[in-house]
């Protein structure tokens, strides 16, 4: 995580970000640009069951003016265990329950935030952005706090730029904001929440089910940030 | 790092083995092996030179008995940085020298465990073995021992598993051993290092060029083990 005592990036200081299409990425994102960093938006294809979602990827890193925007592909459907990446198992449409979801992909955030730190090794930069947040927290481990500082100390024992001095960094500005403090906070640095989507099982245009935990968190954060809610539902799930 | 505690794995547990094709990672699966592990072993196709090392995987994971091997194609060499994966790069032939060698590809190891980590998570295993060791330790910062440390804090911390009280363990078995003692062991364990790939510049059929880092390594390595050495070599090479 940030340490309070982290340079807040200059014009020229080059970011890495993980851009996953949704709000919370988009709006960090749009948080690394405000702070003056060059970002370096990653996004990966890990097997997950939409494309929509790459999409929406790729419009809001040219919206918010990344200079570079990778997409990975890799075959996390492979090993199985996730109902984001395995059609055999359903998305949960029932509301939240308790514990960890069948939607989590396992380890899924190591792998992303390894990568997003293998590419700032080699375009030596020093900060990793990663939009981990606090509605995430009871059901996701890996989007807890404690995690991100152990891949930030990982990373600096991982990297020649760690052993050779240089402190790497591993931003999650938004994780103890609620969905409706994302929200305002994007709205406030420009973000079109049109462009993004959340929704677990989008159609191929981008189209939520609205019935998901993605969609109930998303749809949530807009009612009680009081802002219009751009999202697009699939027509059939429209009085869902 | 396996702690002391650990429990040795009897008939029936399953653990995932990274194996490269190289020397040290196949004796890594012989040791899992040995202590009764179900061994699931994982290559990368990370962008590296030549496809002879995957090649030699397959070979090393049918020979020592894996249940199951996977090869993930994983496309690092856009982020580039390296001369493993970056063919405008050369691979150095001079002999070893100070600091961190170019062929060094930023933060794979990290990757290669989180790749690990998520099959592992997957299939249910809590036990991930990496081929880190001693003589490369110098070099590459993430071969150091307190670098498998904070990788096995980072996993049970990242998942599902951790968080619901099974400790996942990254065991490195061979990474205080000297080449030669890594030669002797996986000999013990009957590792056919015929099968195995070391050189970082391998032609198609395997063959090592003599020359480079690894190539030196391992030839000291069976040299100093008093063992005959079974590499191959390429003819043009071969009176380097």
């Amino acid at each position: 995580m940030a340490e309070a005592t982290a340079p807040v990036g200059t014009g020229g200081t080059p970011a890495v970000v993980l851009l996953s299409g949704g709000l919370d990425s988009a709006t960090v994102l749009a948080c690394a640009r405000a702070q003056g960093f060059i970002c370096h938006a990653l996004s990966v294809h890990y097997g997950q069951r939409h494309g929509a979602e790459l999409d929406a990827a790729r419009q809001v890193a040219q919206a918010l003016g990344a200079v570079r925007h990778e997409i990975i592909q890799l075959d996390l459907a492979r090993f199985g265990g996730s109902a984001l990446t395995d059609t055999a198992l359903q998305v949960p449409t029932a509301g939240e329950q308790d514990g960890i979801p069948i939607t989590y992909v396992p380890a899924r955030n190591t792998v992303l935030l390894a990568l997003a730190l293998s590419w700032a090794e080699a375009l030596g930069a020093r900060d990793v952005f990663y939009g981990a947040n606090a509605v995430d927290y009871s059901g996701y481990p890996d989007c807890r706090p404690e995690f991100v500082a152990a891949f930030e100390t990982l990373a600096n024992l991982a990297t020649k730029a760690g052993v050779e001095g240089g402190h790497i960094r591993v931003h999650a500005p938004i994780i103890q904001l609620s969905k409706a403090q994302i929200i305002r906070e994007g709205l406030r640095l420009g973000v079109d929440f049109s462009q993004t989507v959340s929704c677990y099982q989008a159609d191929d245009q981008g189209r939520a089910c609205g019935r998901c935990d993605s969609c109930r968190i998303r749809a949530a954060g807009f009612a009680e940030a009081r802002v219009p809610d751009p999202t697009r539902y699939q027509p059939s799930n429209r009085l869902a």
